[in-house]
């Protein structure tokens, strides 16, 4: 079948809006219509070209909602007309790390995922007879995609697409990362690095832990209102300070913060978030994606005395099993998504919604189709 | 009173035995007779003139049995005649940290411990007229020494003090970290960097924790009949093989381990110690402490892909709490301390015994008053 999608024929270059052809869904596999699709600084960075794993041409795009039109031999678990969000991040239920009960780093797909390609090595996307390639699994920048069964979460379907699209990467890592990764208590003070839309549900998820102090850092305060607005009680700004952030975060809390969360892919920024984190107990929570080859370094002796230092991919949640009741959430208002949604473009304008990320404009731009 | 001391009267040099002045335990203080005292690397940084903190002249030595002499006024927790374990990491059970329930790094005596003095400022130690400092807070080097009543376990008289001064570091850092950082459970899989007295220490505790596969790793492959004897399953020299050690530790294991212990201070180490770490909930846990302004890093992905680095002081142990325990489980064979004990050496000798821990040719040398 033809679809329309935005297409990554090469690095640093815009996307191209063309008509695709898409195979029919395989074994395990399930042909999803995505009717809105937002986009993340994942898929800029991949774009840009500075991504290892990059391969093109791709269909980027790994924040949507759709609906399932066509299943493909032996998926049992969604059928045509159920609401979905495709999964980077697969649930399988069955591999060694679905079953350790201890993370949510399902390695059913990961391999074939990894190289832009459907788990039997092949692509479902091409254009003018040649194969383009998939991306985290998704591809939601085409208005027909192909997704693997276990990287499918169905959802309510009375729910707003353009609102829990955001479910499929930013806000649920943010909201993730405070209640499964770091596991903010009641009364525990936060500091979060970096106020886009994983930021911003970092801050919601403290909200929800009622967490004590929930301190809001960027360099633009320009985000200062809609993060006071979800439940900052202090924003700071670095470059208002001739100080190390991180000793500025530690003088305002005398021996530095519960939790903190790097939610930019800054290493600087991630040493800052470790070494604002309490003596003793202090962790703090690595989101943010850093570029390619790029390391992160302190004195083991923050470590030794007492911080913890970890990271989160899609806030640790389980997709299949946890994302349903993220959806519930939000129609119940427990998570605000509409602050996210800063601008709605048609399909057509997607390099406009890049640009608008890149200039700092919008927290979420949403693609209809 | 007088006190036979081994005196460190300068960065670099070998210790002096003198006779050295000792003034009456002041409030809150208590006068030990030490009888027993192993030493330990880093009481060889401090001397090396490395530690930045290091401050000369001192009596060094930190890992120490004794017996009360004289308790100074308002002491109430030891009585002359008690036996007791100087420690170099107090435990008020008043300060924020000691309330929190999460970390035993308690700050009542911090700040003064760290300038080589008494909490009022002061050294209780002087040599011809001149003061000599205190080492954290113990300085067991002297035969009477002086510390804080909140640096004292008071331990069962009936413990052979040759063996149980190893709890006052060595021993209880390894063992602690198994238990209270790591967290180790049954079956978990475990890596072992360095197989002094901490890491074999380590060992202990991972059999404690009916841990499955331990994995000793050491270049010097003279310590592995010991680590094997302790209960290490598997034992690794690195120089056997020609690429990464953390690779070889993940080959061998498919993923990783679930615990990695660097007990070396050796930054380099630590990197390979995390990067052996199981992917989705490998835990890397630093003890050994590394030389001044030396970095640790990795990239971030490491940890994204959930790996949790952290670090342990005294292996979280809350000495006056939990040492008396170690001591009973030593007393009763839980904890094998006689293995550690390869020399026994008077204290006009104790520069051999520095000379033999360099050579890698002791685990422990215990010092005889």
């Amino acid at each position: 079948m033809k679809s329309r999608a935005a297409v990554a024929f090469e690095a640093g270059k815009p996307l191209q809006i063309v008509e695709l052809d898409v195979a029919p869904p395989r074994k395990g596999e399930v042909l999803v219509r995505i009717t809105h699709t937002a986009l993340c600084h994942t898929d800029a960075f991949t774009l840009s070209g500075e991504d290892p794993e990059g391969v093109f041409p791709a269909v980027l795009g790994h924040e949507g909602a759709g609906v399932v039109v066509e299943v493909g031999e032996g998926v049992t678990s969604v059928a045509p007309g159920d609401h979905v969000i495709p999964l980077y991040t697969a649930e399988c239920g069955e591999c060694l790390f679905c079953r350790s009960g201890k993370t949510n780093l399902c390695v059913a797909v990961r391999a074939t995922q990894g190289k832009g390609v459907m788990p039997d090595g092949t692509t479902r996307f091409s254009y003018e007879g040649r194969p383009v390639h998939h991306y985290m699994g998704c591809s939601t920048f085409s208005e027909y995609t192909v997704v693997a069964e276990v990287s499918l979460a169905k959802v309510n379907p009375e729910s707003n697409p353009e609102h829990v699209c955001l479910l499929g990467c930013g806000v649920t890592t943010g909201i993730g990362a405070v209640h499964n990764t770091a596991r903010v208590q009641a009364g525990d003070s936060v500091a979060v690095f970096g106020l886009g839309a994983i930021g911003l549900a970092v801050i919601q998820g403290a909200v929800q832990a009622r967490a004590g102090r929930i301190i809001a850092i960027d360099t633009n305060p320009s985000k200062f209102a809609l993060a006071t607005r979800m439940g900052a009680t202090d924003c700071v700004n670095p470059k208002d300070h001739d100080r190390p952030i991180q000793q500025v975060i530690v003088e305002m809390t005398e021996w530095g913060v519960d939790h903190s969360f790097e939610c930019i892919g800054n290493v600087q920024v991630m040493r800052a978030a470790l070494e604002c984190a309490h003596r003793g107990w202090g962790q703090s929570v690595i989101i943010g994606v850093a570029g390619a080859g790029q390391e992160i370094s302190t004195r083991p002796f923050q470590l030794v005395t007492g911080r913890r230092w970890m990271g989160t991919a899609f806030g640790g949640v389980k997709g299949r099993s946890q994302l349903p009741g993220m959806v519930e959430d939000a129609m119940r208002g427990d998570i605000d998504l509409a602050p996210f949604v800063t601008h709605t473009l048609p399909l057509e304008r997607i390099n406009e919604a890049f640009d608008l990320m890149h200039e700092g404009k919008s927290i979420r731009a949403v693609i209809h189709y």
